[in-house]
């Protein structure tokens, strides 16, 4: 048993939902483990983690038309009264969604659906450079 | 310490929330691991696990109404207009919920309160056959 | 490798947001662990575990509006018709954040953002005793 810890960072726009399955399995392949769990982790507060068919209509208009019903992007919010850089609803879109996936695996390989992705949410209103901590424990 | 893979398999009515809290626990007697995680993950884009309480109003009606507001079916879906197969709103429930859960276990039995039950969700709407995975790491 | 259990316990106000960022990295420290995962977990159907920057627009504010739209405190619940509790919004929310989140730590500290608390949410309408359970699994 033992631990690996591998990082992904790249340069986020405003808004992406990007597709790291691929960079989480190359990562996991570098590790040499066989069997065990990955935990695909955002250290932030405006991003999350989640699983979907990576397909334009999800992706680009039913997700973020979802979104916008949790945390509407027009309505007064306490933390831009606040702090006035207008990502109230991104803090909020991250907390409902979650910042953490634990994805098992075996045989060196991702127990994902064959239309599943994993996909990195970044939910602020800027873009910026982002990072996702990849922590593999197993054997 | 070891890592040990277990699968539920079973078939699923359309929009079933399937209790699988005792298949879970029997899983771990059967690992024969005392302390450690077991990580329940559903390797596919429309369906998630949470937890609740199983009792009929939240089950029947209280839950369903949530996931209505969040993803209604009755709106249009870039997804369905792609794909022609009526579950945009599954996958997008499916990715609000979550595909992962991870829950600690100590002496052999899973930390979870005593009206709290492990669920998987079938948001999909057909019935199929479905599978969880279970990752158990401990000792 | 190794497994260490500990366990936070405190009196939560109805509708709470507890930042326990310092008590969970403070239980990091103790376990004298290095590199690996903590799952915070709540044993309850009515409360959750999140992450989010711990301010008051956001805590007092934006998060509480989001989650009436969710699951609103005004409406007819299946649950509180059989149960007479008054709580049914209070589930729902708890299903919909889940009751898991886990974190990476690398070097003996958590890999959390610099402006990213970890919350446990009593989302239930009294006051009560909780309990949170952290599973540290590392080396």
């Amino acid at each position: 048993m033992d631990v690996v810890t591998r990082s992904l960072s790249f340069h986020s726009p405003a808004g992406e939902v990007k597709d790291i399955t691929r960079l989480v399995a190359d990562a996991l392949r570098d590790t040499g483990l066989s069997d065990g769990t990955v935990t695909v982790f955002v250290p932030g507060a405006t991003g999350a983690v989640s699983t979907i068919e990576y397909e334009p209509g999800l992706v680009e208009e039913d997700l973020p038309r979802a979104l916008e019903r949790i945390a509407p992007r027009g309505e007064a919010y306490g933390h831009d009264a606040a702090w006035h850089d207008g990502n109230g609803y991104s803090h909020i879109r991250a907390t409902v969604l979650g910042p953490s996936l634990t994805i098992p695996f075996t045989g060196k390989q991702l127990a994902l659906g064959t239309w599943q992705q994993v996909v990195f949410l970044n939910l602020d209103n800027r873009s910026r450079g982002r990072e996702v901590v990849l922590q593999f424990i197993g054997k």
